[in-house]
Protein backbone atom coordinates (compact mmCIF):
# COMPACT_ATOMS: atom_id res chain seq x y z
CA UNK A 1 0.00 0.00 0.00
CA UNK A 2 1.38 3.72 -1.15
CA UNK A 3 -0.05 5.31 2.43
CA UNK A 4 1.44 2.47 4.41
CA UNK A 5 4.14 3.08 2.90
CA UNK A 6 4.48 6.86 3.09
CA UNK A 7 3.61 6.77 6.77
CA UNK A 8 6.92 4.08 6.91
CA UNK A 9 8.81 6.56 5.47
CA UNK A 10 7.49 9.56 7.27
CA UNK A 11 8.42 7.12 10.89
CA UNK A 12 11.92 6.89 9.61
CA UNK A 13 12.46 10.76 9.65
CA UNK A 14 14.46 12.59 11.89
CA UNK A 15 12.68 15.63 13.84
CA UNK A 16 14.06 17.87 11.01
CA UNK A 17 13.71 16.06 8.37
CA UNK A 18 9.93 15.45 9.52
CA UNK A 19 9.72 19.51 9.87
CA UNK A 20 11.31 20.42 6.40
CA UNK A 21 8.50 17.59 5.05
CA UNK A 22 5.86 19.70 6.65
CA UNK A 23 6.98 22.98 5.42
CA UNK A 24 7.15 22.21 2.50
CA UNK A 25 3.32 20.79 2.04
CA UNK A 26 2.51 24.11 3.91
CA UNK A 27 4.07 26.08 0.94
CA UNK A 28 2.50 23.46 -1.91
CA UNK A 29 -0.82 23.58 -0.50
CA UNK A 30 -1.05 27.34 0.09
CA UNK A 31 0.18 27.82 -4.08
CA UNK A 32 -2.25 25.38 -4.95
CA UNK A 33 -4.93 27.15 -3.09
CA UNK A 34 -3.59 30.31 -5.20
CA UNK A 35 -2.95 28.96 -8.06
CA UNK A 36 -4.86 25.67 -8.89
CA UNK A 37 -2.51 22.50 -9.01
CA UNK A 38 -1.46 23.14 -12.48
CA UNK A 39 -0.20 26.39 -12.02
CA UNK A 40 1.88 25.31 -9.13
CA UNK A 41 5.34 23.35 -10.76
CA UNK A 42 7.87 21.45 -8.36
CA UNK A 43 10.00 24.62 -9.41
CA UNK A 44 7.68 26.89 -7.74
CA UNK A 45 7.21 24.69 -4.79
CA UNK A 46 11.05 24.87 -4.63
CA UNK A 47 11.49 28.41 -4.71
CA UNK A 48 8.83 29.16 -2.17
CA UNK A 49 9.62 26.17 0.35
CA UNK A 50 13.78 27.42 -0.19
CA UNK A 51 14.61 23.79 -0.98
CA UNK A 52 16.34 22.21 -3.51
CA UNK A 53 15.02 20.04 -6.17
CA UNK A 54 17.32 16.65 -4.63
CA UNK A 55 15.19 17.59 -0.90
CA UNK A 56 11.93 17.54 -2.84
CA UNK A 57 12.48 14.38 -4.52
CA UNK A 58 14.05 12.54 -1.57
CA UNK A 59 10.61 13.76 0.20
CA UNK A 60 8.03 12.87 -1.84
CA UNK A 61 9.19 11.83 -4.96
CA UNK A 62 6.94 12.82 -7.39
CA UNK A 63 4.36 15.68 -7.96
CA UNK A 64 1.71 13.56 -7.47
CA UNK A 65 3.45 11.80 -3.80
CA UNK A 66 3.49 15.72 -3.07
CA UNK A 67 -0.24 16.41 -4.17
CA UNK A 68 -1.44 13.34 -2.15
CA UNK A 69 0.45 14.89 1.02
CA UNK A 70 -1.83 18.55 0.34
CA UNK A 71 -4.33 16.43 0.21
CA UNK A 72 -3.54 14.41 3.57
CA UNK A 73 -2.92 17.94 5.43
CA UNK A 74 -5.98 19.75 3.97
CA UNK A 75 -8.06 16.92 5.12
CA UNK A 76 -6.57 17.18 8.62
CA UNK A 77 -7.74 20.89 8.28
CA UNK A 78 -10.79 20.39 7.73
CA UNK A 79 -11.51 17.42 10.20
CA UNK A 80 -9.78 20.02 12.86
CA UNK A 81 -13.42 22.19 12.49
CA UNK A 82 -15.60 19.14 13.33
CA UNK A 83 -13.18 18.07 16.50
CA UNK A 84 -13.24 18.34 20.58
CA UNK A 85 -12.08 22.07 20.87
CA UNK A 86 -15.61 22.36 19.34
CA UNK A 87 -17.39 19.94 20.96
CA UNK A 88 -19.11 17.39 18.80
CA UNK A 89 -21.53 18.95 16.33
CA UNK A 90 -24.30 17.16 19.15
CA UNK A 91 -26.46 20.24 19.53
CA UNK A 92 -27.84 23.00 17.30
CA UNK A 93 -25.41 25.29 19.27
CA UNK A 94 -22.43 23.04 18.23
CA UNK A 95 -24.06 22.97 14.62
CA UNK A 96 -24.78 27.03 14.64
CA UNK A 97 -21.31 27.31 16.01
CA UNK A 98 -19.20 25.64 13.42
CA UNK A 99 -21.35 27.16 10.43
CA UNK A 100 -19.88 30.33 12.36
CA UNK A 101 -16.69 28.65 12.23
CA UNK A 102 -16.69 28.42 8.38
CA UNK A 103 -18.49 31.73 7.40
CA UNK A 104 -15.52 33.71 9.63
CA UNK A 105 -12.90 31.73 7.57
CA UNK A 106 -14.24 32.48 4.47
CA UNK A 107 -14.52 35.99 5.45
CA UNK A 108 -10.73 36.30 6.94
CA UNK A 109 -9.63 34.78 3.13
CA UNK A 110 -11.96 37.76 1.77
CA UNK A 111 -13.50 34.70 0.45
CA UNK A 112 -11.04 33.90 -1.76
CA UNK A 113 -9.94 29.69 -2.74
CA UNK A 114 -13.11 28.00 -1.64
CA UNK A 115 -13.39 25.04 0.23
CA UNK A 116 -9.12 24.18 0.38
CA UNK A 117 -10.34 20.71 0.35
CA UNK A 118 -13.54 20.66 -2.43
CA UNK A 119 -11.89 23.21 -4.83
CA UNK A 120 -9.24 20.59 -5.61
CA UNK A 121 -11.99 17.72 -6.21
CA UNK A 122 -12.57 19.39 -9.79
CA UNK A 123 -9.04 19.45 -11.10
CA UNK A 124 -7.60 16.05 -9.88
CA UNK A 125 -10.71 14.16 -9.96
CA UNK A 126 -10.85 12.83 -13.54
CA UNK A 127 -7.01 12.71 -14.32
CA UNK A 128 -5.70 11.17 -10.78
CA UNK A 129 -7.56 8.45 -9.90
CA UNK A 130 -5.48 7.90 -6.49
CA UNK A 131 -5.78 11.53 -5.87
CA UNK A 132 -9.69 10.98 -6.05
CA UNK A 133 -9.31 8.01 -4.29
CA UNK A 134 -7.59 10.37 -1.30
CA UNK A 135 -10.30 13.16 -1.40
CA UNK A 136 -13.10 10.77 -1.29
CA UNK A 137 -11.62 9.60 1.83
CA UNK A 138 -10.98 12.88 3.49
CA UNK A 139 -14.54 13.54 2.89
CA UNK A 140 -15.71 10.72 3.94
CA UNK A 141 -14.40 10.98 7.72
CA UNK A 142 -16.04 14.87 7.38
CA UNK A 143 -19.32 13.25 6.82
CA UNK A 144 -19.03 11.10 9.48
CA UNK A 145 -17.47 13.16 11.89
CA UNK A 146 -20.56 15.62 10.92
CA UNK A 147 -23.13 12.07 10.91
CA UNK A 148 -21.77 11.09 14.44
CA UNK A 149 -22.91 14.08 16.15
CA UNK A 150 -26.82 13.97 14.20
CA UNK A 151 -26.65 10.52 15.27
CA UNK A 152 -26.19 11.51 18.62
CA UNK A 153 -28.81 14.31 19.11
CA UNK A 154 -30.87 11.37 17.54
CA UNK A 155 -30.57 8.54 19.57
CA UNK A 156 -30.70 11.41 22.34
CA UNK A 157 -34.05 12.00 21.05
CA UNK A 158 -33.51 15.71 20.16
CA UNK A 159 -34.43 14.48 16.62
CA UNK A 160 -38.33 12.81 15.63
CA UNK A 161 -37.88 9.52 14.52
CA UNK A 162 -38.37 10.82 10.71
CA UNK A 163 -35.22 12.60 10.69
CA UNK A 164 -32.05 10.55 9.43
CA UNK A 165 -28.44 11.72 10.64
CA UNK A 166 -27.28 10.21 7.59
CA UNK A 167 -28.80 12.15 5.30
CA UNK A 168 -28.74 15.90 6.69
CA UNK A 169 -25.02 14.80 7.27
CA UNK A 170 -24.91 14.63 3.52
CA UNK A 171 -26.89 17.55 3.04
CA UNK A 172 -24.70 19.88 5.13
CA UNK A 173 -21.34 19.00 3.66
CA UNK A 174 -22.87 19.74 0.29
CA UNK A 175 -24.04 22.88 1.47
CA UNK A 176 -20.75 23.82 2.81
CA UNK A 177 -19.24 23.08 -0.67
CA UNK A 178 -21.71 23.91 -3.02
CA UNK A 179 -21.83 27.88 -0.68
CA UNK A 180 -18.32 27.97 -0.59
CA UNK A 181 -18.01 27.80 -4.70
CA UNK A 182 -21.00 30.68 -4.40
CA UNK A 183 -19.06 32.09 -1.91
CA UNK A 184 -15.71 32.13 -3.62
CA UNK A 185 -17.68 33.20 -7.07
CA UNK A 186 -19.63 36.39 -5.80
CA UNK A 187 -16.42 37.16 -3.21
CA UNK A 188 -19.68 37.59 -0.73
CA UNK A 189 -20.00 35.29 2.52
CA UNK A 190 -24.07 35.17 1.97
CA UNK A 191 -24.58 32.11 0.07
CA UNK A 192 -22.59 29.88 2.59
CA UNK A 193 -24.38 31.70 5.31
CA UNK A 194 -28.00 30.93 3.57
CA UNK A 195 -26.96 27.54 1.98
CA UNK A 196 -25.90 26.30 5.59
CA UNK A 197 -28.86 28.30 7.65
CA UNK A 198 -31.40 26.59 5.26
CA UNK A 199 -30.29 22.78 6.33
CA UNK A 200 -29.29 24.03 9.93
CA UNK A 201 -33.36 25.15 9.86
CA UNK A 202 -34.00 21.87 8.69
CA UNK A 203 -32.63 20.58 11.34
CA UNK A 204 -34.13 22.56 13.72
CA UNK A 205 -37.60 21.93 12.74
CA UNK A 206 -36.87 18.09 12.65
CA UNK A 207 -36.34 18.58 16.65
CA UNK A 208 -39.55 16.64 18.62
CA UNK A 209 -42.64 19.28 18.79
CA UNK A 210 -42.02 19.50 22.52
CA UNK A 211 -38.52 21.28 22.46
CA UNK A 212 -39.38 23.30 19.59
CA UNK A 213 -42.74 24.51 21.85
CA UNK A 214 -40.39 25.79 24.58
CA UNK A 215 -38.23 27.84 22.50
CA UNK B 1 -17.43 46.16 -23.16
CA UNK B 2 -15.72 42.53 -24.36
CA UNK B 3 -19.33 40.81 -24.36
CA UNK B 4 -20.66 43.03 -26.78
CA UNK B 5 -17.39 43.11 -28.90
CA UNK B 6 -17.76 39.58 -29.20
CA UNK B 7 -21.19 39.76 -30.11
CA UNK B 8 -21.47 42.50 -32.38
CA UNK B 9 -18.48 39.97 -34.16
CA UNK B 10 -20.51 37.14 -33.96
CA UNK B 11 -23.31 38.73 -35.75
CA UNK B 12 -20.82 39.46 -38.43
CA UNK B 13 -20.15 35.40 -39.11
CA UNK B 14 -21.59 33.73 -41.83
CA UNK B 15 -23.36 30.92 -41.23
CA UNK B 16 -20.47 28.79 -42.06
CA UNK B 17 -18.03 30.67 -40.02
CA UNK B 18 -20.82 30.45 -36.97
CA UNK B 19 -20.58 27.08 -37.73
CA UNK B 20 -17.35 26.37 -37.29
CA UNK B 21 -16.89 28.64 -34.25
CA UNK B 22 -19.91 26.79 -32.61
CA UNK B 23 -17.80 23.18 -33.14
CA UNK B 24 -14.03 24.89 -31.38
CA UNK B 25 -16.34 25.89 -28.74
CA UNK B 26 -18.46 22.72 -28.45
CA UNK B 27 -15.01 20.77 -28.56
CA UNK B 28 -13.04 23.46 -26.47
CA UNK B 29 -15.47 22.63 -23.61
CA UNK B 30 -15.58 19.15 -23.62
CA UNK B 31 -11.53 19.04 -23.20
CA UNK B 32 -11.94 20.94 -20.49
CA UNK B 33 -14.82 19.15 -19.49
CA UNK B 34 -12.28 16.13 -18.95
CA UNK B 35 -8.76 17.48 -18.70
CA UNK B 36 -9.05 20.59 -17.24
CA UNK B 37 -8.83 24.35 -18.27
CA UNK B 38 -4.89 24.33 -17.56
CA UNK B 39 -5.00 20.79 -19.33
CA UNK B 40 -5.84 21.89 -22.20
CA UNK B 41 -3.92 23.40 -24.43
CA UNK B 42 -5.02 25.31 -27.85
CA UNK B 43 -2.95 22.63 -30.00
CA UNK B 44 -5.41 20.04 -28.25
CA UNK B 45 -8.45 22.06 -29.04
CA UNK B 46 -7.17 22.70 -33.04
CA UNK B 47 -6.44 18.55 -33.57
CA UNK B 48 -9.44 17.89 -31.53
CA UNK B 49 -11.20 20.53 -33.68
CA UNK B 50 -9.70 19.77 -37.05
CA UNK B 51 -8.82 23.39 -37.54
CA UNK B 52 -5.66 25.45 -37.31
CA UNK B 53 -3.88 27.75 -35.40
CA UNK B 54 -4.84 30.66 -38.05
CA UNK B 55 -9.00 29.79 -37.67
CA UNK B 56 -8.25 29.59 -33.31
CA UNK B 57 -6.95 32.98 -33.50
CA UNK B 58 -9.37 33.99 -35.96
CA UNK B 59 -12.14 33.37 -33.91
CA UNK B 60 -11.23 33.89 -30.35
CA UNK B 61 -7.38 35.67 -30.46
CA UNK B 62 -6.39 34.18 -27.14
CA UNK B 63 -6.93 31.31 -24.98
CA UNK B 64 -8.80 33.24 -22.26
CA UNK B 65 -11.13 34.66 -25.03
CA UNK B 66 -12.20 30.66 -25.55
CA UNK B 67 -12.61 29.93 -22.14
CA UNK B 68 -14.74 32.52 -22.00
CA UNK B 69 -16.69 31.30 -24.76
CA UNK B 70 -17.12 27.99 -22.52
CA UNK B 71 -18.53 29.56 -19.90
CA UNK B 72 -21.35 31.10 -22.22
CA UNK B 73 -21.84 27.47 -23.60
CA UNK B 74 -22.01 26.22 -20.34
CA UNK B 75 -24.02 28.87 -18.85
CA UNK B 76 -26.52 28.31 -22.19
CA UNK B 77 -26.52 24.29 -21.28
CA UNK B 78 -27.26 24.92 -17.26
CA UNK B 79 -30.08 27.34 -18.29
CA UNK B 80 -31.24 24.93 -20.77
CA UNK B 81 -32.58 23.17 -17.65
CA UNK B 82 -34.69 25.57 -16.25
CA UNK B 83 -36.68 26.75 -19.25
CA UNK B 84 -39.83 26.43 -20.93
CA UNK B 85 -39.10 22.45 -21.91
CA UNK B 86 -39.96 21.55 -18.77
CA UNK B 87 -41.95 24.51 -17.64
CA UNK B 88 -40.99 26.96 -14.80
CA UNK B 89 -39.78 25.14 -11.22
CA UNK B 90 -43.41 26.64 -9.83
CA UNK B 91 -44.73 23.45 -8.39
CA UNK B 92 -43.05 20.66 -6.26
CA UNK B 93 -43.36 18.89 -9.48
CA UNK B 94 -41.53 20.88 -11.92
CA UNK B 95 -38.88 21.10 -9.29
CA UNK B 96 -38.76 17.20 -8.66
CA UNK B 97 -38.71 16.86 -12.09
CA UNK B 98 -35.81 19.14 -12.43
CA UNK B 99 -33.88 17.25 -9.76
CA UNK B 100 -35.27 13.89 -11.88
CA UNK B 101 -33.24 15.60 -14.94
CA UNK B 102 -29.67 16.99 -12.93
CA UNK B 103 -29.41 13.27 -11.84
CA UNK B 104 -30.36 11.07 -15.40
CA UNK B 105 -27.60 13.45 -16.67
CA UNK B 106 -25.35 12.46 -14.29
CA UNK B 107 -26.03 9.17 -14.01
CA UNK B 108 -25.42 9.10 -17.91
CA UNK B 109 -22.34 10.77 -17.72
CA UNK B 110 -21.33 8.08 -14.92
CA UNK B 111 -20.89 10.46 -12.52
CA UNK B 112 -17.84 12.17 -14.54
CA UNK B 113 -16.68 15.76 -13.91
CA UNK B 114 -19.22 17.44 -11.90
CA UNK B 115 -20.97 20.14 -13.08
CA UNK B 116 -19.98 21.61 -16.20
CA UNK B 117 -20.79 25.30 -15.04
CA UNK B 118 -19.15 24.91 -11.73
CA UNK B 119 -15.90 22.56 -12.08
CA UNK B 120 -14.43 25.62 -13.95
CA UNK B 121 -15.16 27.68 -10.94
CA UNK B 122 -11.97 26.46 -8.58
CA UNK B 123 -9.47 26.33 -11.96
CA UNK B 124 -10.82 29.89 -13.14
CA UNK B 125 -11.94 32.31 -10.23
CA UNK B 126 -8.81 33.25 -8.43
CA UNK B 127 -6.24 33.87 -11.91
CA UNK B 128 -9.00 35.08 -14.31
CA UNK B 129 -11.05 37.66 -12.77
CA UNK B 130 -12.83 38.02 -16.13
CA UNK B 131 -13.39 34.63 -16.17
CA UNK B 132 -15.19 34.86 -12.72
CA UNK B 133 -17.35 37.39 -13.76
CA UNK B 134 -19.03 35.57 -16.26
CA UNK B 135 -19.00 32.59 -14.19
CA UNK B 136 -20.89 34.56 -11.47
CA UNK B 137 -22.82 36.09 -14.24
CA UNK B 138 -24.09 32.47 -15.10
CA UNK B 139 -24.73 31.36 -11.83
CA UNK B 140 -26.55 35.04 -11.30
CA UNK B 141 -29.26 34.06 -14.43
CA UNK B 142 -29.36 30.13 -13.27
CA UNK B 143 -30.34 31.25 -9.61
CA UNK B 144 -32.92 33.89 -11.07
CA UNK B 145 -34.95 31.08 -13.09
CA UNK B 146 -35.01 28.97 -9.77
CA UNK B 147 -36.31 32.12 -7.89
CA UNK B 148 -38.30 32.61 -10.30
CA UNK B 149 -40.53 29.59 -9.97
CA UNK B 150 -40.41 29.36 -6.83
CA UNK B 151 -41.50 33.33 -5.93
CA UNK B 152 -44.21 32.13 -8.79
CA UNK B 153 -45.25 29.02 -6.16
CA UNK B 154 -44.91 31.97 -2.97
CA UNK B 155 -47.72 34.67 -4.33
CA UNK B 156 -49.69 31.94 -5.67
CA UNK B 157 -50.41 31.16 -1.42
CA UNK B 158 -48.14 27.69 -2.30
CA UNK B 159 -45.64 27.95 0.26
CA UNK B 160 -45.93 29.98 3.49
CA UNK B 161 -45.68 33.23 4.41
CA UNK B 162 -42.55 32.44 6.38
CA UNK B 163 -40.81 31.10 3.08
CA UNK B 164 -38.16 33.05 1.31
CA UNK B 165 -37.99 32.32 -2.21
CA UNK B 166 -34.48 33.95 -2.62
CA UNK B 167 -33.08 32.10 0.09
CA UNK B 168 -34.43 28.46 -0.76
CA UNK B 169 -33.10 29.42 -4.72
CA UNK B 170 -29.71 29.66 -2.95
CA UNK B 171 -29.58 26.57 -1.25
CA UNK B 172 -30.72 24.65 -4.47
CA UNK B 173 -28.29 25.98 -5.81
CA UNK B 174 -25.86 24.78 -3.55
CA UNK B 175 -27.19 21.73 -3.12
CA UNK B 176 -26.80 20.99 -6.77
CA UNK B 177 -23.19 21.90 -6.44
CA UNK B 178 -22.07 20.42 -3.57
CA UNK B 179 -24.15 17.17 -4.76
CA UNK B 180 -22.35 16.57 -8.04
CA UNK B 181 -19.09 17.55 -6.17
CA UNK B 182 -19.86 14.76 -3.73
CA UNK B 183 -21.13 12.65 -7.19
CA UNK B 184 -17.81 13.13 -8.99
CA UNK B 185 -15.77 12.09 -5.56
CA UNK B 186 -17.74 9.04 -5.32
CA UNK B 187 -18.93 7.93 -8.75
CA UNK B 188 -22.07 7.53 -7.29
CA UNK B 189 -25.57 9.95 -8.13
CA UNK B 190 -26.87 9.52 -3.95
CA UNK B 191 -24.95 12.93 -2.39
CA UNK B 192 -26.80 14.42 -4.94
CA UNK B 193 -29.96 13.14 -4.46
CA UNK B 194 -29.69 13.74 -1.34
CA UNK B 195 -28.54 17.07 -1.46
CA UNK B 196 -31.32 18.16 -3.45
CA UNK B 197 -33.80 15.94 -1.95
CA UNK B 198 -33.51 17.25 1.82
CA UNK B 199 -33.92 21.13 0.35
CA UNK B 200 -36.89 20.25 -1.26
CA UNK B 201 -38.60 18.23 1.82
CA UNK B 202 -37.88 21.69 3.46
CA UNK B 203 -39.78 23.16 0.66
CA UNK B 204 -42.36 20.50 0.89
CA UNK B 205 -42.56 21.28 4.43
CA UNK B 206 -42.75 25.00 4.06
CA UNK B 207 -46.62 24.78 1.48
CA UNK B 208 -49.57 25.62 3.50
CA UNK B 209 -51.07 23.31 6.53
CA UNK B 210 -53.72 22.31 4.12
CA UNK B 211 -51.84 21.48 1.14
CA UNK B 212 -49.69 19.09 3.16
CA UNK B 213 -53.17 18.05 4.86
CA UNK B 214 -54.68 17.48 1.18
CA UNK B 215 -52.25 14.37 0.40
Amino acid sequence: MAANGLAMKQRRLTPKGRATRDRIVAVAAQLMFEHGVAGTSLGDVQKAAGVGASQLYHYFGDKQALIRAVIAYRTEAVLGTVRPQLGRLDSLEALRAWRDLLVDTQRHRHCEGGCPLGSLVAELAEDFPECRADLAGGFDQWEAAIRDGLEAMYHRGDLRRKADPGRLAVALLAAVEGGSLLTQLHRDTAPLETALDEVLDRIEDLRPRRAQSRQ
